[in-house]
C-alpha cells in the first residue's frame, strides 16, 4: 500500500525555564527550521500555549506547510508522558498540574506528547546517538537537576505513574547536604549545577592555591569546565570530587540493572575526561564484581541546546495520531 | 488450526545447595507430580545432570508419559538465562561456568531454560501471584542472599549480560559490614540470613533483657520469626532493624524505577508485619515525594518450597521449542 497521506515531518519543542526552542525535524533527525522565544514572557499558561502554537505555525509555514506536520513532541522538566501534563514543577511559573499536551492539541489540531527532559534526551541518543542499537542503557542528565532515563529490552521504562528515573533524589549520603526536594544527602546536591558550585566553594575554602575560580563574577559550571581545560588545579579537583560521587552512585544503578552503557549529558558532563575518569574509577571500584569492566561510561556528543529538540521529535514520531480523539 | 501436538505439561526444577526439587506442572500452575533428591550427593556435575534427567523421567512416567512434556525450566542461584549456565556460584560444588541447560537438553531431548531464583520467583508471582496483571514491579528475595528481579512494561528485565537485580550487592553503608562478595556495607550483609543473624547477635549483646534468642542451639531466622509471633521483644527489635535497612534501600530502588509494587519473598520475609511495618515506614520516609503512598509493599503468599518449582514452570513455557536446535 502506498500511503500518500504519510506525513514526513514533526515538530520538537524544548521548554526550559528561560527560553523555549522548537524545530521542524524529519525522520532522519535533520532539523529543517528553528524558532525560539522567551519562556518567562508568558507567566500565564494559556498565553504561553497560544504563543507556542503561533511559533509552531510561523516556523512550519517558513519551511513548507503546516499541513505536512504529523505531530508534536515536547520536552519539559517535570513533564509526564502518561498524563501529558507538567506536574508540580518547582521552577516554572505555572503551578500544579498543567495539561500542556491537551491544551496545545486543541490549539493546533495535531497529536501532542509531553515527556521530561531526561527521557527525551535518551530517546535522541537511542535514535541517533551513542545508544543507537542498544537495548539496555541508562542516560544521566547533569543539569540544574540530576535526572535519568532507563531503557529496558529496547523500550523506555517510565514506571507505573511516569515518575521513573529520579536518580538525583536517591540518597547518596545519609544526613548529607540539604536538597531542594526537602530531603538530605540527595545525589543531586553533589552532581547537579548547584551541587558542583557548592563543591567549588568548599574546595576554594580548603586551599590557599591560586585558581581562576577565585573571581568576583558569579561562578558558573561552564566556567569551571573551561578552567579545567587550561589546567586549573582546583577546578580539576571540583570535577574529580563530582565524578567520584557520580561514579559511586552509578555503580549502584548498574548493579541493579546491568546496562550495556551509561551515557552522561547536560552541562556538568561537558567537563569531559575531568569528570569521566574519576567517575569511571569509582564506578569500577563499587560495581558488583560480575559487571566489572562491562559497563561503558560515555558522554553525549550532542550540543546541549540541540538534543532536546531532536529527542522531542523522536517522541513526536512515537505518539499515535488517534490520540487526537482520546 | 487445531494443534494436536500441543503439549500440555512442563517440568519445573528448583536446584538449591542442599536439595533439588522438581514437579510436573500444567498451564494453570497446578503441580501434578513431585520428586526430589539431595543435591550434595552429586558433587560431579555430569552425575548430577544424569540423576536430574532420571528424576524427571521417573516423575513424568508416574503421572502420564514423558512424551507429554513440552520443556523444562530450572531455578538455580547464579543461573543465567542468557547463557543457560550456572556462572561462578560461590556455594555449589560445581565451579566456574556450568552449561546446565545444554547438558540437560542433550540428556532429555527437550528444550531447557535456566534462570536465577529471584527471576523465577518473580515469574511465578507475575503469572499466578501478587504481581498478576502488573507491568512494573520489583520482587525482592530475602534468603541466603538478597536477590531481586524487576519487570518493566510487563517483561522481565535481565540486563545486557543477564546479571540484573543484584540488590544485595548495592552499597548500603559505606565501610559497613563485610560482605561475602569482598565489598563492605552491601545491603545483603543487613537483610539476608547471615545479616539478620549478625543483627541478632548485636541486639542480644546490647541488652540484658531475657529473650528466646538466648539459646544454646544454633539460632536460625525461622526461629527468630517464631519468637516474634510470641512477642519476644528482642526478636521483634531484630526484625525492626532489618526492616529499616530494607525500607531505606527499597526507597532508592523505587525512586529510580517507580514500580507499582515491591513484593518480598524468602525466609526473612516470613517475619510478616514485624518486617513489613518498619520497612514500609522507612520506604515512605525516604522515597521521592511524588511516589509517596504509591508503592505497594507486599509479602509473597506462596510457600517458600513451592514457588521456585512453579516459577520454573513459567520459565519453561517461555522457552522456545526450537531452542533445541540452536
Amino acid at each position: 500500500m502506498i500511503d500518500n497521506n504519510f506525513k514526513k515531518k514533526v515538530v520538537g519543542v524544548d521548554i526550559r525555564i528561560d527560553r523555549t526552542a522548537l524545530g521542524v525535524v524529519n525522520i532522519r533527525g535533520e532539523i529543517l527550521a528553528r524558532n525560539e522565544f522567551v519562556t518567562t514572557d508568558y507567566p500565564n499558561i494559556s498565553e504561553f500555549v497560544t504563543k507556542l502554537a503561533e511559533a509552531i505555525v510561523d516556523m512550519t509555514e517558513a519551511t513548507g506547510s503546516f499541513t505536512e506536520i504529523r505531530s508534536v513532541g515536547i520536552s519539559a522538566p517535570s513533564g509526564n508522558f502518561i498524563t501529558g501534563c507538567i506536574e508540580n514543577s518547582p521552577n516554572f511559573p505555572w503551578k500544579g498540574i498543567v495539561p500542556l499536551a491537551a491544551m496545545l492539541r486543541d490549539r493546533l489540531g495535531l497529536a501532542v506528547a509531553v515527556d521530561n527532559n531526561a527521557n527525551v534526551i535518551a530517546m535522541a541518543e537511542h535514535a541517533f546517538g551513542a545508544a543507537h542499537g542498544m537495548k539496555d542503557f541508562i542516560l544521566v542528565n547533569l543539569g540544574s537537576g540530576t535526572g535519568s532515563c532507563f531503557f529496558s529490552n529496547g523500550h523506555i521504562h517510565r514506571g507505573i505513574h511516569g515518575f521513573s528515573g529520579e536518580l538525583g533524589h536517591t540518597t547518596f549520603i545519609q544526613g548529607g547536604r540539604p536538597c531542594g526536594c526537602g530531603k538530605q544527602g540527595c545525589l543531586e546536591a553533589y552532581t547537579a549545577v548547584k551541587g558542583v558550585l557548592q563543591t567549588a566553594r568548599e574546595v576554594l575554602a580548603e586551599s590557599d592555591k591560586p585558581s581562576l575560580m577565585r573571581t568576583d563574577a558569579e561562578l558558573k559550571v561552564r566556567m569551571i569546565v573551561e578552567f579545567c581545560k587550561v589546567g586549573d588545579e582546583l577546578a580539576i579537583e571540583v570535577m574529580r570530587r563530582t565524578g567520584v560521587c557520580l561514579g559511586m552512585a552509578l555503580a549502584q544503578y548498574a548493579t541493579l540493572l546491568n546496562p550495556e552503557a551509561i551515557i552522561l549529558s547536560g552541562v556538568v558532563s561537558k567537563a569531559g575526561k575531568w569528570l569521566l575518569e574519576p567517575a569511571n574509577e569509582a564506578l569500577e571500584a563499587h560495581v558488583f564484581h560480575n559487571m566489572k569492566d562491562k559497563v561503558k561510561l560515555l558522554i553525549s556528543d550532542y550540543d546541549d541546546k540541540e538534543i532536546n529538540v531532536l529527542g522531542a521529535s523522536v517522541l513526536a514520531w512515537g505518539v499515535k495520531e488517534y490520540s487526537l480523539f482520546i
